[in-house]
């Protein structure tokens, strides 16, 4: 079946965000990749930088141009935070739609947000214009947006896990606990001492645990769906693997009669993207990897009052740029897995 | 497009090049996977023991059986060494086409198989009637092979590495080394203690220096090229990766005049499975990761008479059950790269 | 200085606590490696096993011998569950004491332990004189003691973790949780398939949710920190590195006036083997690679009610042989740090 | 026993040679670690850059400050290349001596050092004066150093396997081939993309095959054994490995009646780092992880007239920082072993 094909920029993209997007995109039977700009790399080929895109991918990077962008229907930023609040706004106003893989467009609070980001905000009114963009929350929203915010790779991580008891109202909500460990690419293809292979491989350690800036987006998220606010713990770990994200999510269940394996299967039952395990199981990174797929399973240990939800990830794709794809796909009246149905690589 | 399907039987299929297969012939547009067999893990489903294929392959292991496998067009033999030579003629007889990813059929010296395996062949005119499945090699005979024998993963890196210049007859062919590191999948999905990740991770080692069986598998294919014997030294490693072979080769120029970069350039020109990567440059293993491709490069250190090739592959796929399905595209009359063109995973 | 020699035996020892101890007692001043019994090895040279022993350790694997074993001063029993409960007796008898780095005499309630180890415990009178080898507990019952169980690796970075806040009081006890990360080492030199490398690397899940042997190990030691029944939630987690345990803890602050880092800092102030790291620290498992030491750090994200508390051991040396060793030591009214004073290796 | 002491500066140490460094002094009965600078990071403690030195180690990293390091018996250069060159002058003149880890006095041909390392040397007249500290070939010199260059990590690998073939004479030297892999230590502490964990691991690639700053450095050492120039091909590889070199070496047998094992064992007797392993063993970087030790076998395949010997290091300390302490102690008089002995630790 042929698409009308999309024509799409990105923006940033030399990120391990940007090269999944592109080889996602890259075999898209929808997208047209037109133009992907990098003040720093223009004039490199992207296969010169990301050697899986040879012979695949013949975009060269090039200076950031709007003209260029505007001419677009869809632009992708894959850039630090901070960028896309200040570029988004003229492409809008130009009718090219947005979705912004990094963090500006995701806090409704702006103060809030400012506290976490530690900078001002550039454009507040699209803040509260974007669509938080999580599928399995906002699709309807989704499919109107002209700009989105996609989710962090934690923040998808645990709103997928916690979702089934918040809307439910089975757990308390003051005291959740979000453990969660990553792989390094979660840290971005950034040349920093602790992303060394030599400090990282065959380590493991927690960071940020006074304070992640995923916390105020993932609260903001459970709140949503609890209808009030929650008090959440979230400790994220830097685990030695490359790609993945695994939650364990800890909460106190106030309805010790509820059927938890039933109450997950029914909540994802139409998802194409979150997979409930049979009860007993334990998801892992690797079937997950390259995968556009969520796999959850619940536990309540020797039947006691503590709820454990496993949920893994991978962070490139369910937890970037296959959600971005995802949201893509709505956006533009697609099959929702257009593009993003490949199968894990394992082993 | 539509493709006729082409009925699928896999025996075996519980290791890695099974996995690998079952990942590849789930998404491929004429691949109809029909039965697969295990006697250990008749039962199962074949998504309980991969959780990558869960939503993907609702297959179950199921006892071999004749008469299932002869009802399919093409049967793939993921199994030990030893078990297609027994069961292979069977399926020819019914009229089912084979393609052994064992090394059964590989070497058309019985006597050499038979020293280098340590079993008496079971049907030894299947080996002169089988194709050799490198198709950068055997396209033709490919085509109209019924019994294919799937190459091993170091032969496909290295002959792919030393054709260019073994045809063109420019390196002394007495004295020629293959330095060749593997990922650990390559020794299967075996449950021996040298491939638990507490020994094999953060550790380097050779093995099998006083001989390993893909030896004779590669002096026959070498030999072919130069149309005459070889000398050849191969020196199998293990590196602490999960997919991926590099070899290292290295050869005495006898013809100072050559151009090398052309040489590959012009013999890999119409190959869509096999990169010449630009002078100067290194393959990476991960420039492959799950993709079909070999990436090869030629350097002449210093400008010396010594010829040094570069050459990466997956091995399970290009290695293995990538492979495998590009020949089965060739011998179904079907494009090419069809269901075997995903981009490799990066990073 | 001259120490007396102790003379040992390892019954077992073919494992990887097996082959720590022997790194650590090759090495030390006062141990005379005397035997070494392996059913299965018998007649293989130790070195032949653990390259890393060559021209170190010059023992032979032999037959278990209860004779030579008697003719040692100590015996370590580095052998699987239900082996030490056999033959402890006989040795005990014989004035050569004990160490079982196995689970044999850990939990005090047999059924709880028959239960949880499914077998029939065959020496329940031993159990109640052992000794359980946490020094930080309990040293001065270890230095009189002739049989001492040694601690598991979870249950002695969660202990340590948890024993302030329990001693201090400060904490709620019904709702503890421990979110454990081991390294693959802790699976244990056995040639099972989820241990491959190919199944582990570029992998993480949890295992065992449902129910842990070292739940109620670790739950029979924080009760008597608390001197009341605790409630606890147990989640192991298998991650892709050799060595080290980190542990998550996460309890409710009852007494919010409390200084945390100084309740650590003052628990541990006499302590060789436990660093509490300065507030805000992060300990990192390789920062305890090959060392007997647990490190600590204790948080209270944004000055909730909610106290995290960071630990990170090798479970190979603090976890297992390492503090064997520190046991013997004590026993043996030698330095408690004698001979497991390394200091950690980092890269 | 009680040793004098030596007073130790370090110039540099941010990096992973100057850690081990420290691992390895701060344990060493004989050294007194006295000062370490660093421009950087003055005014750090040490141990808050490598926790595992935490109790371990008091110092802070001061300025340069060429009065402290002039009051210390013995100064070690833990600088990047061309550093050195520059202080060392003024050291030695003061009477201390020096221990080099950079490349600046490794090379004896200036105008060949300027060439492969960019810079005009600043010091020629000691290099002329320095002594090559690989203690298996020059003991006796080294002894009476005032000025010890520190042998890279390659080269420690390649000279120790080749040279019993090249002083007995018995290969061909005009085609010697080094097949080198290094684990991503080798590659410094230096925040740089391609060394990144999620660029690395799961990779293998070759580098610098066009060449590498090695290649002269172990030209000159196989040269001497040889007494007459060598030709040399070096092909270095990244290994996703943290600590550990492989090198395969290959060469022409030109004396077939050579007894291979019994030249290396000959050649290593009184050896206390070279460790030649029985016959048709292949050693594993592992069993020399954190030691000094190079382990080494020798293969003649198939009985065929080229020879493979197969030698392993840890890339760090008989690499780097244990071979330096090594120096140390034979320039002081003391057993050659002191401080050096640990075992390595596998898994």
């Amino acid at each position: 079946m042929a698409y009308q094909p999309i024509r799409i920029g990105i923006v940033g993209g030399t990120g391990y965000t940007g090269v999944e997007l592109l080889r996602l995109l890259a075999a898209h039977p929808a997208a047209e990749l037109a133009v992907i700009t990098s003040r720093k790399d223009a004039g490199m080929p992207v296969s010169g930088m990301f050697p899986n895109l040879r012979g695949r991918v013949d975009l060269t990077f090039t200076e950031p141009d709007v003209k260029a962008l505007t001419a677009c229907d869809l632009v992708f930023f894959a850039t630090p935070n901070g960028i896309a609040m200040q570029e988004a706004a003229e492409l809008l106003n130009a009718g090219t739609r947005v979705i912004d893989l990094a963090a500006d467009f995701r806090i409704k609070d702006i103060a809030e947000w400012e506290r976490w980001y530690g900078m001002t905000h550039a454009s507040p009114q699209l803040v509260a214009q974007a669509v938080y963009g999580l599928p399995e929350v906002n699709r309807e929203a989704i499919r109107k947006a002209l700009l989105v915010a996609n989710p962090g790779c934690y923040p998808t991580a645990v709103q997928l896990g916690f979702m089934p008891l918040l809307r439910a109202g089975v757990v308390a909500t003051e005291a959740l606990i979000a453990d969660c460990k990553s792989g390094v690419s979660g840290a971005g293809r950034k040349a920093e001492i602790p992303a060394l292979m030599a400090e990282a491989a065959d380590n493991f350690k927690a960071y940020g645990v006074p304070g992640h800036r995923h916390l105020p987006e993932i609260r903001q998220g459970l709140a949503a769906m609890a209808a009030k606010p929650v008090g959440l713990t979230f400790v994220p770990h830097l685990t030695p693997l490359i790609r993945g994200i695994h939650a364990t999510l800890y909460a106190r269940l106030t309805d010790p009669s509820v059927d938890l394996q039933s109450l997950f299967e029914q909540t994802y039952a139409g998802e194409s993207f979150v997979d409930v395990l049979p009860a007993g199981s334990h998801p892992e990174t690797r079937s997950v990897r390259g995968a556009n797929t969520c796999r959850i399973a619940v536990h309540r240990p020797q039947g006691g009052d503590t709820v454990v939800v496993l949920s893994a990830i991978d962070n490139l794709v369910k937890g970037a740029a296959g959600q971005a794809v995802q949201n893509m796909n709505l956006m533009f009246g697609l099959p929702e897995t257009l593009g993003i149905d490949g199968i894990a690589l394992l082993p």
